[in-house]
């Protein structure tokens, strides 16, 4: 289908209705094969019909794949999830299913892991300009005068979002004001976007700012900041466990004060490295659940903000939580529904409406796991030994031919 | 192959040599299936050989697919990428590819990206404890002195990993020491913590401290922090480019000076959010490209910390660039030789051993042109526009029935 | 007046009623002076009465003295500010008077000064520990319903604080409450501890919480954070000026585009270097004014934290502004009414109640006329000339003999 | 002497070689009462000879007192600071010298405190700019083979300051050099500044660099950052003490595990609030003494970024240390010369060449009470009463009449 034009350009052949029929995505596969002078065959055996992609990716090809593992059994005592569940990862690091799975087994026989979700939010950070200092502060004073017709503006827009709340940052004769929505079960990004630019376009039409830029940054989607600790990308979601100390040393081989100064220890490392929040890996977990369920990966650059604690208690058992200040999970729209997501969203009972509360929940169960083995690999030094084990710590062996 | 006791018990099945052969994958992914009361076929369609993920994963059930896009042409003037390229890009994020693309049409259009990389280290950085602060201040003065002998007992361990430098962090009596090595092409944290263990045991074993913990978090391995800005979790790459005015306004629709003010603005979002560094969206084209070509998707956490710049340049054009201090990559180990990642490196020609520092330069530039496009949307006010025309900007119609 | 005992002692002399009287002063000096072998006369030319010292120090043995600079004219046009001040400034560092003196003078002559106070809070912040996170959660739940209890509660020991609103940060089992409440015109933080420590003790009482400790850090008194970007440290303060490119030229030796680009480079280096916030020199500026009107100088630590903004306006000329998002001043209370700081407060006609709001005027005009000052000496590469002129640039010849 | 010019004018007059004597000051501050209508005679009462704060003030117009008090003993083992010290402390908060002496008077009785200077060294940050990312690679690469030249270049410009090292961070097409100097006993920042300048114009001159800005912000003179927690501000000094757990009841009435307590339930604040380090209150010690010693005050704003430690130790005592990363300190130049400075640090042992490490360890050891102070303070529920006791906490009191 390709045709000479397209062939002799050095662009992306373009298609009818933008490619996404199973002969064009093969077309330009072969374009992209012959082009480059490679084959690729493991692309091209594409289990997720190629019209259903569309939405979600432009100028496809085929598709990854990626190992999927699973860990279990997590014991989880949430407000929406409750029950034991068994958690997709797809991920290549050695080790890592395993270390997530002792820890859930660890946590499931000492009673399991309550978790509640404690705030609700995404949030869109437009920036608005005029001309000097006091016309900002007419602004940020009659915004909240204002803010039933923002909301009725944003939601006109959505049939889901909700605007929540706006809150102001004055910056010289800038003012940022976020737009904080609560977005059922969407990751909601797209559809607070539209919402905000309707509501800040609002404000330029009745002449109570001059102009705006829709995104400052401040948002924080995507990117680490100070500002998530505070909560506003998604789920503020907190998982927390008693494990008895005999528990504690079966399972992972070191003692409560042993973990606690673990803790200490890598305080002390993540302060003296300015670090956003402090934990042992949430990005590893976050990943290779975002991977297997459709979320948007990119997100695990805010979502892996937050803050592990552990702590021994009076009668010598372990505390150990995790706390999520900004999770942000869907379970309808996005990648959710396609292909291997949709299967691993049913397999935790996370699939559709209604349950992205009980998959942030879960999730966070799940990083409390795997900081507790983390940290238990830490104070034994058996981190090593670990990796050595199930690792593929030899690189040179592992080069393609 | 699962046995009744395995039926009837809550943890996950385990097999003869960890379970790697297609019949015990098959058995492990019936097990969760009946289990949880769910099909999993497009997990079990997988294309990798189960045998080959040892090493990658454990308790494999299947793999995940993800859609698959090409992006290009990115024309590419580095000291280790020279060329036109064609990036893959694994995305469940509509508007994604075409807003990679068309930032790399314009960027190759305006004669190319230039690329280097500055330094190319990963860190591991162990704490030592001592008993009081003037022996932790003995050690740090003694350290210098034992540079060649932990520099060979480090690189006992392995045949890639070199020992560059140490320096040393005091924080009471405490001191964490940086161990800095040149890896090659591999991520390398594996081998490069066993090496800092083997040295980090040296010490203690010549009575120069009394104790250690492997990690301090200070390295900030997939977590962000100021001190990635540094460098030392991978390659400092950066990547720019001078684009013409009339070529800025043809492909993103603005002026020099409309980009300059978002970035303006967005600084000043950054800035309140006390973000760590500031970029438009660089986690969006790293887990893309990260997840198509088998590397660690988690590393985004660290990868993703870096600076944009937009300048406008006396002739009245746009000087932008990117920079990556903190970017970990590899073209060997890990995933990358692992099914559709090693089609995907080698369609950018990036597979195998002496490529990773080409793989760096390619990404650069590769966010270089996704920060074009989407300071361009912002400026233009087109961004809600396009995630309406290439996004799935209707969570309700993709639920999942 | 020091006894025997006392001479034998290693302890500082304790005194009747803790020695505030001038002849018990003068003996606690005396004892320091034979004890340690040195002469204090200058400390002991004491202006200050030493029975008003009571409140404000212990131990007194005298006082310091350094030298009082006056800069000005700084016209200002705020809602609390509205004339030409002069303004004292203490300090020992050549060039700094100058260098905020031609900055006021060009921002005088440029029309003067736009400030406006947008929020008005001081913040303590206790963490509440409970036995879980279910626990916890209920009581972040349960808060928002017992306001006005524990606004009962924390006005009780006040005449002044008024409890303006409570929000709350969960990390793991653990709540931090930050109590947020209006101060008039003292700085007010042991007047609002003292408040929030009532309310949380009722809540101890009324079984909602079973412990707490009365600072957790999180409200940032005297330390740097990306938490005081959000305001609760005082007055959130902006002040902004159009400065026409000939009178910056004049003055600074710069055009606006020259500025601008200094902003751009030192933002750079402010993200390079992970800071919180970006301005040129608050701390200079804020530190001579605190000094001599007698403020909490510690509270320069947070108030220095704030963002400098330099924009080329459409015609050409510069608008330059300060966003102070925690500035921490009282015009009653603490040193305010002691010696030199209350003559220097009347100077400024900010002496006693009603007055702190227009002193974060005057002080938020104040810093903008040095940042321009800074940002000037360093477009034009004349910062070291003008150190060179002014300061002590030749510590040599400065030792004391 | 101001003529009828000078009294119809807005400016402070001006008067021959700046204005330093007697009269010229007394004519300055005359000029002021009359103006403003005020009368300063506190500030008039000034014990420095006027003549004296030439490179120090500009318009003088008096000085400004602050009480000064007086605490220890404080026993310290450095390596530069050995002995019984008392240090002057210049505040107006009530509380604090007697908070700090309780902690200074337990630690002598625990034995004294260690402290240790790591690191000496001030920053100048340059940054230069570049026409593309190649040419900055370029500079970057061959800036150590140009070490000999830039030292040669720097030092000429100073008696004192030594370049120790060079160290780069390139940013898009744009590159920060850290010079780092050793400045002896001067805060040196104007020294190394000049230095810094003609080094940087020498790399111009030769055609290595076609511009730069002299200051890039990212030293972190005067402010927070993550920058200065690997030094660069003057000192990296720490010091720690063993404290029985029998001493620690006595005198600040909580056990090591009550105040191990409050170190965990702090951290986690801090962590919320994205602080730069961790401490209690480095600000009012460093400030109280800064003030009193003739230091720049205004460095407090870097000096006061560390990290406080608690642990209790196997015997169940407690060991508490500070780690000053950045501490600027003077006993030459700057302030320290000039009236109650030279007294103050004379008192310390400290006044002139040769003693600016000992001063440092006399502060971090100050600190160190501080901290325990506090923390003790907060463990035991007893802040709030001790600031009823001694401090202020009337402010409608307070007001001036």
């Amino acid at each position: 289908m390709v045709d000479e034009e397209q062939w002799s350009s050095d662009l992306v052949p373009r298609f009818r209705a933008q490619g996404y029929d199973a002969e064009q995505v093969r077309s330009r596969r072969e374009w992209v094969e012959r082009k480059l002078g490679v084959t690729l065959p493991l692309v091209a055996s594409c289990g997720i019909p190629t019209d259903s992609m569309r939405g979600n990716i432009e100028n496809p090809i085929g598709s990854i794949q990626m190992p999927l593992g699973i860990a279990g059994p997590l014991q989880v005592h949430g407000a929406h999830a409750n029950g034991t569940y068994y958690v997709p990862l797809a991920t290549t690091e050695g080790a890592l299913v395993r270390s997530y799975e002792r820890g859930m087994v660890m946590l499931t026989r000492a009673g399991g892991v309550v978790a509640r979700v404690f705030l609700d939010e995404n949030v869109v950070s437009p920036i608005f300009s005029f001309d000097a200092v006091d016309q900002a502060e007419r602004f940020v004073s009659s915004l909240p005068g204002h803010f039933e017709s923002l909301r009725a503006e944003a939601e006109a827009t959505t049939g889901h979002g909700k605007l929540v709340r706006v809150d102001t940052r004055p910056a010289g004769r800038s003012v940022i004001v976020n737009f904080r929505f609560y977005t059922a079960d969407a990751q909601g990004m797209n559809m607070i976007v539209k919402a905000a630019e309707r509501a800040a376009q609002w404000l330029v039409a009745q002449g109570l700012a001059p102009r705006f830029h829709i995104f400052s940054g401040m948002c924080s989607e995507k990117r680490a900041s100070g500002f998530l600790l505070s909560g506003g990308k998604g789920k503020t979601v907190v998982a927390g466990a008693r494990i008895p100390a005999a528990l504690l040393s079966m399972y992972v081989g070191v003692t409560p004060t042993q973990i606690v100064r673990v803790w200490h220890d890598t305080v002390i490392g993540h302060l003296q490295a300015n670090a956003v929040g402090y934990n042992g890996h949430y990005a590893n977990g976050l990943t290779a659940i975002f991977i297997a369920c459709g979320q948007d990966v990119a997100n695990v650059a805010n979502a892996s903000v937050g803050i592990t604690d552990f702590e021994v208690t009076p009668e010598g058992d372990l505390y150990a939580s995790v706390t999520l200040p900004s999770l942000t999970v869907a379970t309808i729209g996005g990648g959710t529904a396609l292909g291997t997501s949709a299967e691993c969203l049913k397999l935790l009972g996370c699939a559709g409406a209604g349950h992205a509360p009980k998959l942030a929940e879960i999730i966070a169960a799940s990083l409390l796991a795997g900081e507790l083995s983390m940290a238990g690999a830490i104070g034994s030094g058996e981190f090593v030994a670990a990796h050595e084990t199930y690792g593929r710590n030899r690189p040179e062996a592992a080069a393609p031919r």
